[in-house]
C-alpha cells in the first residue's frame, strides 16, 4: 500500500465521557507526528462542523494543552446527534462533507463515539467509496453504556463504572453511622444495557444489597417484598437500579414518575420525579418513619475524570492512536476496538479492527448468566470481567485544588 | 500539671464527612503512644456507647487498619443524634455515663462533631466538675457545613468544597458539548450556612453562573428573570443553590416541591420533589424545549474520600492530635480549633483552643460582604478564604480499583 498524503480531521459525537478526549489525544498526538498527514483538523460539533466547515487548526494548539486532554472530561471539539441517511436515499449532506474534503484536501476521517457514530461513519464510508474520492475512514468507539457489539468493552466504561462503585462504597460508609440507617436507591445510567448499574457489584461488600438491570423484568412489589426485609435486618439498604428498567408489559418503571407527574400537572406544574424519585416515592409510603433517599447519578458518572480509570484512559488513548496507525497503513471502513487475553493470569488489552456495521447496529446487553435472579448482583464471571477495567488511578493535572482540563484555542483552519 | 493516668474514650457524632476519621486517627495514634494514657477506647454511636456501655479497644486494631482511618470517610464508630439535657434538670444520663468512665477508669474524653457535639462536650465537662471526678473533656471539631464559631474552618469542609468545585466543573464541560446544552440546577447542603454553595465558586470560570446562599432571601422570579437572559447568551447554565435557601417570608423554597408533592399526596402517593426537583420543574415550565436538569449532590458531597482536601486530611488529623495533646497538659472543657496566618503570603494553619460553649450555640453564617449581590457568587475574598482549605490530594489507598478503607475488628472493652 502506497503512502496517501492528506490531511486529516478528527470529531466527537453522543454523549461525552470522561476518556473520550483521551482517544482524541491518541488520535491527534499521532496525526501531528505523522509524515503523511499534512494537517490535522477538529471538528466542532461532530459531523456538523464538517457540513458548516467548522474546523479548526490543531497546529496551532499548545501540545502541554493537547496532552491535557487525556485527563479532561466530555468531548473537547463538541459532540452532535445529528443522524445521517443513506446516500443512496439523500446525498445533499455527503456532497457537503466531500466538498469540505475537497477543500482542505481531508484523507483521513476519524470519528469517536457510540452506536450513532459507527453508523455516521459506515455511510460517509460507503459515500467516499462509492464518490471514488479517496479516504480513509475509521471509527473510535466510546460509550459509558458498553454496549458496542464486537469489542470487548467500550472506553468510557471503565471510568463511569469506578466512579460508581467508589460513590456507592462511599455512601455505604455514611449511611451506615447510624443504627438505623438509611434505604438508599440509586438510579444509573443505561437504557438498554445495564452494564454500568452491574458495575456497582464493584463495591463488594460495600455495594449495593439489590442491583436491578433493564435485561431483566422490574416489579415494584416484589422489589419492595426483597428489599424490606433487608433493611429491617440490616439496618441500611443500598439499591442499585438502571434507569431503563422495564414491568412486564415493557413500560419503564421511570414513566410511572411521570405519570405522578402528570398528577401534578393539573395544579399547574411541570414534570418532576423520575425512576428514583418515584421508587423513593414509593419506598416512603411502604416504610413507614424510615429515611428514603433517591440519589440520581446523573451527569457525574459519566464526566468524572477526578476518578477516572487509569486503565481506561490508557486504552481510550490507544484506540485513538491505532485507528490513525491502521489508517495510515491503508486500513479504512473500520472501527478499532479490543480484544481481551490473558497472559499468566494478567489482563491484556489488544487493539484490533471491528466491523462498523455490526457496531453501528447492534447492542450488547449484560449476557444473562451473569446476572444473578432477584437482583441479587452479579456473578463472579462479570467482576473477573470487569474488574481489571477500573484499576489505577489516571493523573491528574490540579491548579488551586481541582483539576486542571486543557484549554484549546480553537483557531479556525485554513487553507 | 502533674499528669494524669488513665484511659480514654473518643467517640463521634453529627453527620459524617469525608474526614472526621482522619481526626479519630490523629486522636487515637497519641494516644495509644502516650505513656499516660491506659488504654484508648472507641464509643459505638457517639454519646449513646458510653450510655450502654458499649466501647471498643483500639489497642486490638492493627495499626494499619488506625492508619486507614486518614482516607475513610464517614464516622467509623458511628454516629448519633442524642441531645443532653443540662444535669442540673436530669442528671439520669450523666450519672449513667459517669458509671461508665469509673468502670474503665476513663480519665480522657474526646468528642468529635458539630455544634450538637461540642454542646454534649460542655454538658458532660460541668458534670464532671460538678461531682469532682477528674476527667479532662476536649471536643474535636467537624461539620462540612464549616458554621462553627471560633474556628477559622471546621474540618471536612475543605473535602467537601473540593468536591462540589470539582464536580460542576466536569458538569460545566459535559452540558458544553452541544450548541444548545442544559440548564442544570445543583441542590447543596447547606441549611442555615452557604458555605458549601459557595465552595461552587472555586471551580472559576468553569463553575456556576449564579449562586445563592441561604443568608440572602430568595425570590423565584427574580431567580428565573436573571438566569434564563444567561441561558439564552451562553447556550447553558449552571445555578448552584444552597438547601436552606427562603423567601421573603422565610418560607424555605424546598418547601414548594413538598407543597407539590403533597398534591401527589391526594393520589395515594408519598413525597417527592425537594428544591432542586422542584426549581427544575418550575425551569421547563419556563423554558420550554430546553433541558432542565435537577442535580442533588446528596450523600455524595461528604463522604467523597476519593476527592478528599489533602490540606482538610492533615487538618483533621491535627486537631484530633493536639486535642490529645493539650489533654495531657491539663486542659478540659475546650474545643481545638483553627486560626489562620500567612508566611510570606503563603497560608499556615494552627491549632490553638476554642471555647466549647461558643461553638455549641452560634452558627456561623458567610460574611455578608463576601456574597454579591443578585446571586453573581462569591467575593475575591471568599476566594482567597476558601482556596487553601481544598489545596492537595490526598493518598488515597486503592484495591481492585476502588478505595480500600480501614477495617476496625471493634473488640469489646473489657476491664
Amino acid at each position: 500500500m502506497s503512502k496517501l498524503y492528506g490531511a486529516c480531521v478528527v470529531a466527537q459525537s453522543g454523549g461525552p465521557s470522561a476518556v473520550i478526549n483521551s482517544s482524541i489525544c491518541g488520535a491527534v498526538e499521532t496525526a501531528l507526528a505523522a509524515d503523511c498527514i499534512t494537517a490535522v483538523y477538529g471538528s466542532l460539533f461532530g459531523i456538523q462542523g464538517i457540513l458548516d466547515d467548522n474546523l479548526i487548526d490543531f497546529s496551532k494548539e499548545d501540545p502541554k494543552e493537547i496532552a491535557l486532554l487525556k485527563c479532561t472530561p466530555a468531548a473537547i471539539l463538541g459532540s452532535c446527534r445529528l443522524k445521517l441517511p443513506e446516500y443512496t436515499e439523500d446525498d445533499s449532506k455527503f456532497v457537503k462533507i466531500l466538498d469540505t474534503f475537497k477543500k482542505y484536501n481531508i484523507r483521513y476521517f476519524f470519528y469517536n463515539g457510540g452506536n450513532d457514530s459507527m453508523d455516521t461513519c459506515a455511510k460517509v464510508s460507503r459515500f467516499m467509496e462509492h464518490s471514488g474520492y479517496e479516504c480513509r475512514i475509521m471509527g473510535i468507539p466510546k460509550t459509558i453504556d458498553n454496549d458496542l457489539s464486537g469489542t470487548d468493552h467500550c472506553p468510557g466504561f471503565g471510568s463511569a463504572a469506578k466512579y460508581i462503585a467508589t460513590s456507592i462504597k462511599e455512601v455505604r460508609r455514611d449511611i451506615s453511622v447510624y443504627p438505623k440507617g438509611s434505604f438508599t436507591i440509586f438510579e444509573i445510567m443505561g437504557r438498554n444495557a445495564g452494564w454500568l448499574a452491574a458495575s456497582a457489584a464493584l463495591a463488594g461488600d460495600e455495594g449495593p444489597d439489590l442491583i436491578y438491570l433493564p435485561e431483566n423484568v422490574f416489579d415494584v412489589d416484589a422489589f419492595f417484598e426483597k428489599a424490606i426485609p433487608i433493611y429491617k435486618e440490616k439496618g441500611c439498604c443500598i439499591i442499585a437500579v438502571a434507569e431503563g428498567i422495564k414491568d412486564k408489559n415493557g413500560k419503564y418503571i421511570s414513566e410511572y414518575g411521570s405519570d405522578m407527574a402528570k398528577n401534578i400537572d393539573a395544579f399547574g406544574h411541570a414534570q418532576m420525579g423520575g425512576l428514583a424519585g418515584y421508587l423513593a416515592a414509593e419506598g416512603r409510603r411502604r416504610l413507614e418513619g424510615v429515611r428514603v433517599r433517591g440519589i440520581e447519578l446523573s451527569l457525574l458518572q459519566r464526566c468524572a475524570a477526578h476518578c477516572a480509570s487509569k486503565t481506561d484512559v490508557e486504552e481510550a488513548y490507544a484506540a485513538g492512536k491505532a485507528a490513525v496507525e491502521y489508517a495510515m497503513d491503508g486500513i479504512t471502513g473500520k472501527m478499532t476496538g479490543f480484544v481481551r487475553r490473558y497472559n499468566d493470569g494478567k489482563y491484556v488489552c489488544d487493539v484490533k479492527l471491528f466491523d462498523l456495521d455490526e457496531s453501528a447496529n447492534t447492542e450488547k446487553p449484560v449476557p444473562a448468566e451473569w446476572i444473578l435472579p432477584d437482583g441479587e448482583g452479579m456473578s463472579e464471571e462479570f467482576i473477573k470481567y470487569a474488574r481489571p477495567l477500573i484499576e489505577g488511578e489516571n493523573n491528574m493535572a490540579y491548579e488551586g485544588g481541582i483539576p486542571r482540563f486543557a484549554k484549546l484555542k480553537k483557531v479556525k483552519a485554513s487553507v
